[in-house]
């Protein structure tokens, strides 16, 4: 069992990113900061017969990274109500992995998923639309959402400030240690 | 009073944009493909003194063009239960804009908001996250969120089957062309 | 192949009533409108060893006539931007159903669900976690969500103004005399 | 300054009640159980030159204890992935107390409200829908919505092993008496 983070953000050491190490810290995880690579929006040739072209990108490195792994934590700010465009350029290019891995599927149904996200506005209430989007994105894959955490950060550093986010990060790093087990 | 439709998806003439004409036919309407420009994902320097970094990309002059208009149509392919990323990063970058543009909220709230969404996985029940975080996203910046239209298709061309997602894009027509009058 | 309309409202010919009259037209279908009986709220007894005792109202013949159709339409209006108290109660007492009916999720399961729902403050936006409730119920049950329509109107009548309503009443009324055929 | 607990389950020291006793333990709070009075449904009179009838149950003076507080805690079990009939019934008659008491949202207006609500199927997922229910009824009336509690249990006192919810009660604990000094 193994752990990898997702991560969204765009700026280092943020708020998202503290409340993640908080969840990963005393265990071994794979950082994926998806700002550091290249990753094209999905162009759609599902419906093409030729299937998808290749795209000359960092995607399919990362995302056998990820496959590699069996806890997999989502972790982005919240920009605009919603994941970043980078992590969600990074979600839509699965289309095509659903096309060229012919067992995608199967390898994420046997995962576990959480989500950490950390926003400025009433993240508690203006983030349950991300969370549900979530939940709709593991239940087409099949992956197992075990668990999430919504914190209130602007100003960097921020989230040292949010106690309930902070316990709600221990007891998923709990989780995913017993799991590890 | 003029009308631009930015435009999410990544296929030409796919059913978004099918649906997307129905709004605009009879109307002058200015198209942002945002797939045909070079977007840049924002780089979170809002707690920065020295402000954002200039960004050589297309953003500036699309969000020129946009804030030049009244009415604006939101027009995107449902991908995984959300916006597509390509428009996802356009509007992830607005928060510059508010830092660059003292009064682009003011200018925002001056306008009319409509979205066009399509998707293949029961988008009335599935689509509603999606909705919701437009409603978060047009709120913040005070623009008044007028009408949505939820579309089901797959395959090219199925959106011509969603009888009611065709009747509810002519009822935005009739609604936005009233207000150009 | 028989309908079935579980009416939630509490004024008769309110909008919600004449949106439904358009979806249940042309066909035969059992009107059940609930102010007009006794249903008692819930008490929970799921988890005493004697289970639910006895309850002297009208609750069990209205669950009666509702399994006995085919298509079930739960008719509300937006009252604080839920279902209507009347017809909550009407709902919580499934759980009692569920423990003596052996075969009510099966019975469910057989059969398909659509919503009519009109409120007076944006409908279309604050009555989405009305319809995503409507989602976990059904789904809870195994009944297939097949469609709804929500209309807005406040005084009576107003739902008359509301085209894309009277259009999406007309498509369901469509869709399920085809199912009946 | 004073509290007051709306309580909406049907169950002596179900789950909900034993989360909500975290929140108010330590504190002076009245609590209004609602199931111990006669509520009836609304009748929606509001477009009756007449007005609403005088209606000869419990809820004027419940309404009139619950204005009589400065803090509201909102309190029910989710039944069927909303607050139950009992609490519903209570709400949908603000409708007539805005009729009857013309500084109704202006009372409203200056009290502080929160939620406990504790579910079995997921109630972090499958209670947000409920969440923003809420969020768009205190924003109607025009009270602030200060913070909630999502809990898991299901059979009786499964409540206590959701750590994290009695962290987040306890922190609500503190929150609210922060307010009361």
């Amino acid at each position: 069992m193994s752990v990898a983070v997702i991560y969204g953000g765009t700026r280092s050491n943020g708020n998202t990113e503290q409340l993640t190490e908080r969840v990963i810290s005393e265990m071994e995880a794979e950082k994926i900061v998806l700002k550091d690579y290249d990753i094209q929006p999905i162009e759609d040739y599902r419906h093409d017969e030729s299937g998808f072209p290749r795209v000359g990108d960092d995607y399919k490195q990362l995302i056998d990274r990820m496959l590699s792994h069996d806890v997999i934590i989502f972790s982005t700010p919240i920009y605009w109500y919603g994941m970043s465009g980078t992590l969600k350029n990074f979600i839509d290019r699965w289309s095509q992995s659903i096309k060229e891995y012919p067992n995608f599927k199967e390898r994420m149904a046997e995962k576990q998923a959480y989500v950490v996200a950390v926003g400025g506005d009433m993240p508690l209430l203006k983030g349950l639309p991300l969370i549900q989007q979530f939940q709709y994105i593991f239940s087409f894959v099949g992956v197992a959402f075990e668990g999430y955490v919504l914190g209130e950060g602007n100003k960097p550093g921020d989230i040292q400030e949010d106690v309930q986010a902070k316990f709600a990060a221990q007891q998923l790093q709990k989780k995913i240690k017993n799991e590890l087990r």
